[in-house]
C-alpha cells in the first residue's frame, strides 16, 4: 500500500485534525466526524447538511463554507457515516428553519439519513431530502432513481446553499436543490484504482493499458474495459452518453465540470476541457463558468470524471452567487 | 503509459489551450508557450516573469495572475522554454519599470533566460534575476547556490507580486523577491514517479513498498531509499532537515507549505499537516497562513514535499496582500 499514513484505523481522524487546523476560518469539528462551519449561524437560514464516506475530498467536508452547506457527517473510507452522526450534523445546521439532507444515492447514506431525519422529527426539526443521481453509467434512463450521485453534487452544493443564503424556506430551498440534481449528468472513466486505507490492497485489478468507461468512484463497474484510447476520443464518447441521456440545444447554457478522480493532472483535465469545449460549441451550447480541477475524488484513483448542468435563469443566478470554502471561491 | 492525452507531442500546446479557454479572466496566449495576464497591463508596474517546463501545475503558468506573476514562458514537459520564449514573455510582462526574473535554479533555464536578459537589454528593457535554491536536500550548506528551485517558488511568486503592485520599483521588488527566496527552505519524499509524455515511460523505478526522501521533482536522487515509513516519521525527518538548515526560534513567524506532488491525496496531505504543525507548535512557532494542497507537482507523481518560510513584518504583509489565479485566491 503506497500511502503516507500512521495506523490505517486513524486514517479519517487525522485528516479531520488536519482539515480543522489548517482551515480555522471555515471548518470545525464540534463532534467526532461532524464537520460545521466555523463561526456563528445565521439565525432562520435554512441548513444544509451532507454526509458519506470519506476519501472523496475535496467532496464532502470540504463544500462547508458560506454559500455552501452548513455540515458534513463522515464517515470511514468509502463508507456511511452513522445515523447518530448524520442527526448531530443536522443538529449543529438547523438555526430554525429546518435542514435539507443534499447527498448521494448510496443504500447505506439513505438508510442512516433516513434514520437521522426521523430522531430529528422527535426534536421539532424539520427536514427533507435530496438525492443525487448523476451517474448516468449506473443504471438506464428508465431506472434513473438507482443513479449513483457523483461529482455533480458540487453544481447542487453550490446551488442549494445559495437559495439557502437568500433566506428562502425549507421547501423553496429543496425545490431548487431538486431541481439543480435533477439537471445534471456525470460520467467517470478510470485508468488506476485507489487504496482503502484500512483494507490495505486497491479497490480493482485493471491492465496497465486498459482503460474503463463509465467505472463508478469506488471501482463499481463500468460499461467497458478495453484498451486506453486517445484523450480526444475518450472526451467525444463520455460526452456523446452524456448528451444522448439529456440533449442539450443551440442557445441552450450549461457549466461543465472536468473532474480529476485524484491522481489524473491538471495537464490532461485541460486537454479534455479543450476538446469537450469545442464539441459543447459547435452544438452551439454557452458554457458557463467551467470548473477544471479536483471537485470530487476517489484518493489517488487514476481517471476523470465529466459532468453538464442545463441551466436556467435561476440556475446560474445561483451559480454565479459569491460562495466560499478551502477549494473554491466564486 | 496511463496519460489521458492525444499526441503525446501535443501534448503541451493542448493543455495551454485548454487552461487559456477555461480561465479567460486570467490568462491569455499572445504567442506560442507564452502566458500573460488576461486584460491590460498596470502602467509603470515592474514586470515579474517566470518560466520552467510543463508538467507542474500549478507552477508556472498557474501563478500569472493579479498580485502575483505578470508572464510565463513555458517548455515542453520538464525541458526549459526557449530563449526567444522568454523573451517574449518580458516583452510582454514590460510596462515601462523593468522586468524580475523569478524561477528555479535549473541550469538550461538559466542559460536561456540569461540569453533573454542579454536580448532585453539592447530593446533598452532593464531586467533582473532573482533565483530559487531552496531544496534542501539537492547540496550542503556550504554549496546553497547549487540547489534546485522546488515549492518555495510559490511563495516568492506571491510575495514579489504583492511587492511590485504597491508601484516599488525594479531594484526594491528584487530585493523583496531575494529576501522571500533566501527565506524558503524546502524538502520532498517520492513514493511513485510519473511519465514524460514524448519519453513514453517513467522517470524512475522504485519498489512497491519504497519511498525517497529528498528526491527532486524530476526524480534527481534524494538521501536515502527504503521501506516506506509512517507519516508521522516521515514529516518529523522532513522538519528536522529543514529545521537543521534554517532553524526557527520561539516567538518567530512562518507560513509552512505541505504540497502534494501529484498523486497523493489531500486526505495524506492534512495526516502530514497535522503533525508539522504540532511540531512547529512544540518550538514555540507561530504559524501564518498554512497552505495544504497542490501548489507545484510533477503530474502524477506520488508524494509530497514541505515548505517552511521563516516571515518578517514585510514579508507577512505581502505574503497576506490580495491575489487572484484560477488555484489560488488570498
Amino acid at each position: 500500500m503506497k500511502k503516507i499514513l500512521n495506523n490505517p484505523a486513524d486514517y479519517v481522524d487525522e485528516m479531520l485534525e488536519g482539515l480543522c487546523a489548517a482551515h480555522p476560518e471555515f471548518y470545525a469539528q464540534p463532534e467526532r466526524r461532524v464537520i460545521v462551519r466555523a463561526g456563528e449561524k445565521k439565525a432562520h437560514k435554512v441548513g444544509i447538511v451532507t454526509g458519506g464516506g470519506s476519501g472523496h475530498l475535496p467532496i464532502f467536508t470540504g463544500y462547508v463554507g458560506p454559500g455552501l452547506l452548513d455540515g458534513a457527517a463522515i464517515g470511514d473510507v468509502f463508507a456511511s457515516p452513522s445515523a447518530e452522526q448524520m442527526a448531530a450534523s443536522m443538529r449543529h445546521a438547523d438555526a430554525g428553519a429546518g435542514v435539507l439532507r443534499l447527498y448521494g444515492n448510496y443504500g447505506g447514506d439513505i438508510m442512516n439519513f433516513d434514520m437521522a431525519g426521523e430522531m430529528l422529527e422527535l426534536e421539532d426539526i424539520r427536514s427533507t431530502t435530496v438525492l443525487l443521481t448523476d451517474d448516468v453509467a449506473s443504471a438506464p434512463p428508465e431506472e434513473a432513481a438507482k443513479r449513483r450521485g457523483v461529482a455533480g453534487m458540487v453544481y447542487a452544493f453550490k446551488i442549494a446553499g445559495a437559495a439557502a443564503e437568500t433566506m428562502a424556506d425549507l421547501d423553496e430551498v429543496t425545490r431548487i436543490a431538486q431541481k439543480a440534481a435533477d439537471s445534471c449528468r456525470s460520467i467517470g472513466m478510470a485508468l488506476s484504482p485507489c487504496t482503502v486505507p484500512q483494507a490495505g490492497k486497491s479497490t480493482f485489478q485493471i491492465g496497465e493499458d486498459e482503460m474503463e468507461m463509465g467505472m463508478g468512484i469506488h471501482g463499481e463497474p463500468g460499461i467497458w474495459r478495453d484498451k486506453l484510447k486517445p484523450a480526444d476520443a475518450i472526451t467525444d464518447e463520455m460526452l456523446d452518453r452524456l448528451l444522448a441521456d439529456r440533449p442539450l440545444q443551440r442557445g441552450e447554457r450549461a457549466s461543465i465540470l472536468v473532474n480529476s478522480l485524484g491522481a489524473t493532472p491538471l495537464e490532461e483535465l485541460y486537454i479534455i476541457y479543450r476538446r469537450a469545449r469545442a464539441r459543447l460549441n459547435d452544438i452551439g451550447v454557452d458554457i458557463v463558468m467551467p470548473l477544471v480541477g479536483r471537485y470530487a475524488t476517489s484518493m489517488e484513483m487514476t481517471g476523470a470524471t465529466i459532468t453538464l448542468i442545463r441551466l436556467d435563469e435561476e440556475l446560474e443566478r445561483h451559480l454565479k452567487a459569491p460562495a466560499a470554502c478551502a477549494y473554491w471561491q466564486v
